[in-house]
């Protein structure tokens, strides 16, 4: 959680402030640095003040990761944060460098320095405060200032920690919180937010809006180009996002408190990194569940969608979705459970998808339910295991179905052509 | 210069604390980095204390650079040292990593989180005070402390400085004396000090002992193996420095404050890095000297030797050695002054090169500079220029006769052999 100072003014109050972030692809090389600087100081120029969040240079961040492998086989939590955030510190000197070439002042902050406060949990801190005082002294005195993602430092060991997957943006819409921010633009490799992924879904469209409650349900559901995380303080905090290519500068999509058009469909998600784990015949007593899910969090396994069938016989069968890279643990955990509760056993399914239809207007209109069902049925595609919320619907399929369904479901739900609903 | 916080007594105090120092090719790789954790591991679990320092792997360092100058042709000297400083960053990682899965608890520090602290000369910053709590209390711990070499903060602005060449000795060094270390020992890619560059004269031979003074003559003189500062450091502080291989386990040299036996010539150094400016027929009046050479230092010329003749017709001719990376800045200032005192003019030899004769003994043993001339002479090489200190002799002679002469004086002054004079 950003626990904001105080309402922070830019000092001339009739210019915005607005914060970038461009990831690894957009400064892959000198030339896109440059390109990226020149980006920065036409906004600057216009009067606006600029924060800019950058990330590691192009694959640089899994080149640390492969060289701390070579090292050592085994986890080093604290000095793994240490390595991985020598990434950005690079990009974010070369970014500062280009930008003075360009006659702007600039200057660049590792995420400790711009006061990037977090808890200790090393790979996967999470943001605490901001303490944004370096970062404003450098707006006030007219710098761009230039700060390095993914990065921050726990104020309790004073070691430094790594945000995590998507921590970049993270640390963008956080820094636009704190500080107030107009709104924050996260510049990356993609045009956009789509309503499927273009690449199963040719006639997928761009969306120019879509509400912060939208695009965390599409994340959640594998819309990989903004992490939930970024969404959220997004939300709690109403930064406008937009999401844009570094590459040109058409308009991107954005995400915020409300769009111009409520869509009932909104677009469609597809995840194919989950597994399923199936404990059968689990006596149906007070209790059960907990035991389960219980030590697999303890295990920091992330489970994601849990169904529990109406008990028959007096057992019941309970099936869950979890990442795949945790599915050994997962195997592990539930094998252990099912025996101490003398459940019938343990099934897992490595070969599943995950497909979501997400959109504001279900909240109000029924039946699209129904009508994605149908879809699928139609198709042939059996439907594994259902979970919703108020705006979405998540059915798990066979794996090798996932791109059918998705473009059945895009067509069928009226997403084709140039004008989505 | 050091400022010792006051005594600080490594907890186990029937143990030694020492200092271990890694250069770039002693870290290249995975192997590498695995073999100084070994090294290190093996003195801990001796029972000394370690604390070790290392520089960025490789040519690490030249590769972020030549990004910079990729990404921008002008000077940046803030953000070149934010640049820089991710290299030691990435190495002290792996280090501590390395140690790790060797059983034994490490932990690195960047120069800034060792309390490290430093002018603000971004690029030539130099150690002003060393707060080592966080160092002294991962000792305390039990803990091998790792550090990155080169860097340190400028607690004014609280930017990150770097410390110029052979600044990761000086931080070594540098920690040795804050923390009261018994010794600092340089890890290398050479056996240690030799009475000549082994590569010139193939009977040169490594020197068990050096004194401070005779190592600082010599790493002044051009010897590659130890920079000045560092010495300097060691001297003034009393600790004994061992310079010696990282590939291997054999002694090396040892520079310190007295050696078992005093040598009259300790050893003979080389030096063609640098260029020679004459300014001719400089009217010899009060002040003329001054209004040459300050303006050099003022634009950060390091000028080496400087010699200036006996005045005859009522002017003078000054000659003065600068590293000929500054030939050009040199030569500028030169021509302005020259005119501006309507001297005759300023002529550049760029082919030079300086041989020096250094051993603690000539204090009191007189005829050496004499002997060093005679070898010269017989051999038809032209002395230009000598400065002479007491311990070292030093001549400019033609660039091209430069390793002939270190040869010649080898093998007359004696130094040729098994057993060094």
């Amino acid at each position: 959680m950003v626990l904001v100072e105080g309402v922070y003014t830019y000092t001339p109050a009739s210019m915005a402030l607005v914060v970038h972030k461009y990831g690894g692809t957009s400064v892959a090389d000198a030339a896109r640095i440059r390109n990226v600087a020149s980006r920065i100081v036409e906004v600057h120029k216009g009067g606006d003040g600029v924060v800019a969040v950058v990330s590691a240079m192009g694959r640089r961040t899994d080149e640390l990761l492969a060289l701390a492998q070579d090292v050592s086989d085994r986890s080093h939590p604290r000095e793994l944060d240490m390595l991985l955030t020598a990434g950005e510190r690079v990009t974010m000197a070369l970014v500062a460098m280009a930008i003075e070439d360009l006659g702007v002042p600039a200057t660049s902050f590792t995420g400790s320095q711009a006061g990037i406060l977090t808890t200790g949990r090393h790979g996967q801190a999470e943001i605490l405060e901001i303490r944004a005082g370096r970062v404003r002294d450098g707006l006030d005195q007219g710098k761009v200032v230039i700060i390095a993602g993914f990065q921050g430092v726990d104020p309790n060991s004073r070691d430094v920690t790594t945000l995590g997957r998507g921590g970049s943006d993270a640390t963008a819409v956080a820094l636009a919180a704190a500080l107030g921010a107009d709104r924050c633009e996260i510049f990356t490799d993609v045009d956009g937010v789509y309503t499927a992924d273009p690449r199963v879904v040719a006639s997928a469209t761009k969306l120019d809006e879509v509400t912060y409650e939208e695009m965390l349900e599409l994340a959640s559901a594998g819309a990989g180009v903004l992490m939930p995380r970024s969404v959220e303080f997004g939300r709690r905090f109403t930064i406008p996002i937009h999401v844009r290519s570094s590459f040109h500068k058409g308009e991107g999509t954005w995400v915020k408190e409300e769009t111009m058009e409520e869509a009932v469909v909104r677009g469609i998600a597809q995840n194919s990194d989950e597994s399923k784990v199936t404990v059968y015949q689990v006596p149906d007593t007070p209790g059960v569940a907990a035991s389960l899910f219980e030590p697999l969090a303890a295990a920091g396994v992330n489970v994601d969608m849990i169904v529990q069938n109406v008990s028959h016989d007096g057992t019941t069968d309970i099936s869950f979705t979890v990442p795949s890279v945790s599915i050994a643990t997962a195997r592990d955990i539930a094998r252990g459970v099912a025996a101490s509760v003398e459940a019938g056993g343990v099934s897992i399914d490595e070969s599943i998808a995950k497909v979501s239809v997400v959109g504001i207007g279900m909240k109000t209109e029924s039946g699209i339910a129904a009508r994605m069902f149908r879809l699928l049925s139609d198709q042939g595609i059996n439907i594994q295991m259902i979970s919703t919320s108020p705006i979405r619907i998540s059915c798990v399929i066979a794996g090798d179905r996932v791109d059918e369904a998705v473009r059945t479901l895009h067509s069928g739900l009226g997403l084709d052509g140039e004008d989505p609903q």
